[in-house]
């Protein structure tokens, strides 16, 4: 996946505890929980209120397109991580996330992933994304 | 919580598959996962097709209002278990579900439960039952 | 079930923010989700770091016995909830917890249950919980 | 992600029925739940209790190392989709899985996926996989 100027993007950093419910039986996390992770980062980042406001105002939300995502370390319940942020903007329509999980004195992410989201209408059809948001997430 | 009636009620079976994603690092299924298998159970006896249709031609859906869960036993990866479930009406606004979990060859149940549910419009309003739904679920 | 000595038990709170994940298509949190926010208010209580130790050090851990939920109220996409815990000792093997799911501004909790915790060793066997433990749950 | 071979790999099909739990706000499954599917059905083409005693018996198991995901339509509760699956074997450490979930009647999938699994111990170091696993695998 391309992963154009994320070197001039801002990086968010947003932290998640690690519970019982986010473990199996191999004693790490499960690994689409990771997806979850990376979720809740974006939330963040654009604001949940915001994005409850779009979806029931304007009918408009947001969709993983493609996620790609590599796990490099076991995360084990108890840690703390770090979960680091960047956007690009690659059309009215789209945006791409570069998103990595860090534990607490790594040396590199434990988690890495590029995450392309699109902005939908309520029949799951393309449309432009807020202008507002364009600024927000291109500062 | 009472529990009228269910001498008389059918016993419905759907199985369950354990998977990684049920587990937790304790080695067994994370208890709130017991929660959703009842609740794939009780889609099972009703109809996820009519529960759909139920939703979108009428605004008419369930909630569980009340749950009341023991575990007995833990449920570990692999496991196929067996939801045994009955259902009462208790008004047209509600009915009551006795759920059990069986491992293979258990002599009890490895987790059991009471479960109300109510309907509801899409306000979150009580709302009675479709008579078809209450004759199937009487029968 | 039982609630004795409630009155005297300090309460914690803890806060949920509610993702996309924690939804189903009805618009409100899917009902399993509460028990693992009321597990990660006990996580929070206890602590995670604390509960690692115990069960990779001593093979210590806590089931939940049962679970006795009750839904007043959805709980909606973008909510920041606070959960609020109160814990007693019923004996050197159990715990019992109220615990209660609040909405800003809410007049009632929307969410409210008791839930039993028992303590086992690795063989899932009913074992006296650490005495510091008990000591700093008591307090 | 390359993708050598898999025109001469058997494909395994496998049944997933979309709970209430598998969906969101938005009103279609949550994208993370697509990892499960596929993870199940890994599971079931591996044979979860192969994987148990493996596990048990040899400390063996298998993780995601890289996991790139395309969604490019909305499953709906109540669907009954066809997860295919197909695997090479890339060495004695690593699988790779070919993975597309099927609505009824979709001219496409609705999301495919390539996962990339290795073969870890207790210790989560690359370990060979079992010959009879990749005799089954290969076959």
């Amino acid at each position: 996946m391309p992963h154009p100027g994320f070197e001039h993007a801002i990086e968010h950093s947003f932290t998640v505890q690690i519970y019982y419910e986010d473990t199996d039986f191999s004693g790490v996390v499960y690994h689409a929980n990771f997806i979850k992770y990376f979720e809740r980062a974006r939330e963040q980042v654009i604001g949940a209120g915001f994005l409850k406001q779009l979806w029931q105002n304007q009918g408009i939300g947001f969709a993983v397109y493609r996620c790609d995502m590599v796990c490099n370390e076991g995360v084990e319940f108890a840690d703390l991580v770090s979960v680091r942020s960047k956007v690009v903007i690659e059309s009215k329509y789209r945006t791409l996330w570069q998103q990595e999980i860090w534990r607490d004195g790594g040396t590199r992410p434990a988690v890495s992933g590029y995450i392309e989201m699109v902005c939908l209408n309520q029949a799951r059809q393309l449309t432009p994304m807020p202008t507002v948001l364009m600024d927000n997430l291109g500062a």
